[in-house]
């Protein structure tokens, strides 16, 4: 089986897990309950809970059901981020994914209440493992990392910096910082809890958040690049002309071929890393390439 | 002691450990952390993590430090949920207790994410009771509990019904399941933690839980009560006004006196139902009937 093809039945895999934990849309709360699943089912490439699943899969963990409820749970606290981050008080995105945001289509309150139910019902979801066959200390330690990553030191931290700084130029420093917590943490967090689910000792636990760390920083460059590509060739605006508005990439920073040598550094450095752990898991390796030079 | 001094040596108390749990405003994110703090040292009874307090003493808990985690940890979901409410989509309010409300200071996208965090960071704390001396088997309970009794089906669900019928007449049934998720939950979930906490066995946790939603209710509809009788003290307006603008209240559907006598019924029912477990806690019960009976 070809890559490509091999990724999309790994998506409808994740997209059947996600199904089974979202809400039934009945009761009087149905309205908030339809708002989380609309925004659950806006599609998405589904990379954390997959990177999740193929970690723990390279750490020889073979009760895949097991971890089924962390998988669901990762995929509703990216979702949720990306509700409150579409609100009027913060990008103001009327569209994602070609389709309406959630709040114009259910109001901003309803928008602000499904996020806040999306990030409460995601540890929901996951505390089900408690109940499960893993053992409760593994849980309990993956339990403790999906509340650390994503939280104040994790992804909001990142994204309340990115907000704070949005309209005037950072130095490398923050910019590492933001893109290092509001991407790469959950992504750390995703491939730390597949190889705490599999029974890794701490020393690979570690190793592997290092592994995400660069994949998401090398993820979110790649971004910046696109961003930058895909202008020119849509509308012909120059290269660097992001530095206009103030909003400060790594392109901006230092020029698109460094940022494009950035990229392939860290990508290696992941790569070379990956190769290090004693089993192998080569859609892994590919998927991590794809992520990294996708062309959108 | 009389009960008024005791119940300010306990605020106080709580006050500590909720401080003990504060993140440290540092870092590039600093000014997130401040918006979490200032809504967490906005003062308020902290009526929750005292009944968890209280009803872990009822059950015999001693290791009062161990479950601290989770004292902090209802404090911020109660105070998230505030922010939230406050913010211009949802209730518009700019002040509480006096202060300018979260995101008047913050401004609306940090009074967002200051929310988010709070109720990220909440399970963040209580987590790290996994690493505590009480068996983990009992802290994973808790935790489920603390991640259902906020949630769709818990005080999210309530608000998000609560939002959505604010400028119309509703009847009995669903102002009970507002009342009792919107205000009854968190209570409910508090008593049922310390239970779970101190070891109590599951029908005593389930009883004390229905002691919280009997608590949860009168003290909603005590609100409604004090609603009415302030303004006809401040503002002279008739009793049954709030019928006006359709927002539905017990006394708007039931009248003064009846509403007056629920409140009674309830909180007897609370009181008899304590009088049955096999310890005394008799600073809880006084506990109960200031807050069900207070004035203010």
């Amino acid at each position: 089986m070809d890559f490509n093809t091999e990724m999309k039945e790994r998506v409808t895999y994740i997209d059947e897990v996600i199904e089974r934990y979202l809400p039934k849309e009945e009761g009087f709360e149905k309205t908030l309950l339809s708002a989380m699943n609309y925004s659950m089912l806006a599609g998405g490439k589904r990379i954390r809970p997959m990177l999740m699943l193929e970690t723990y899969r390279l750490f020889g963990g073979e009760e895949e059901n097991e971890i089924a409820p962390f998988l669901a749970a990762m995929e509703m606290i990216h979702t949720y981020s990306l509700v409150h981050d579409d609100l009027p008080a913060m990008d103001n995105d009327d569209y994602r994914r070609g389709r309406l945001t959630t709040h114009k289509v259910y109001g901003e309150a309803m928008g602000i209440l499904a996020g806040d139910a999306l990030l409460n019902y995601s540890f929901e979801v996951a505390a089900r493992a408690f109940t499960g066959t893993i053992d409760i200390f593994r849980v309990a330690r993956a339990f403790t990392v999906l509340t650390q990553k994503p939280g104040i030191r994790g992804m909001i931290g990142g994204q309340a910096v990115d907000v704070e700084n949005c309209d005037q130029p950072i130095d490398k420093d923050k910019l590492d910082f933001i893109y290092q917590l509001k991407t790469g943490a959950l992504i750390e967090c995703s491939m730390m809890i597949g190889a705490i689910l599999a029974g890794a000792e701490e020393s690979k636990v570690d190793e592997i958040g290092e592994v995400g760390k660069k994949i998401g920083l090398a993820f979110q460059i790649q971004d910046d690049i696109l961003d930058v590509i895909g202008k020119e060739q849509v509308i012909g605006k120059p290269i660097n002309s992001d530095e206009k508005n103030h909003k400060t990439t790594y392109v901006t920073l230092f020029g698109l071929e460094e940022a494009k040598e950035m990229v392939k550094v860290l990508s290696l450095d992941a790569l070379n890393m990956l190769e290090n752990f004693p089993r192998k898991n080569k859609f892994m390796e590919e998927m991590v390439q794809y992520l990294i030079f996708r062309d959108k």
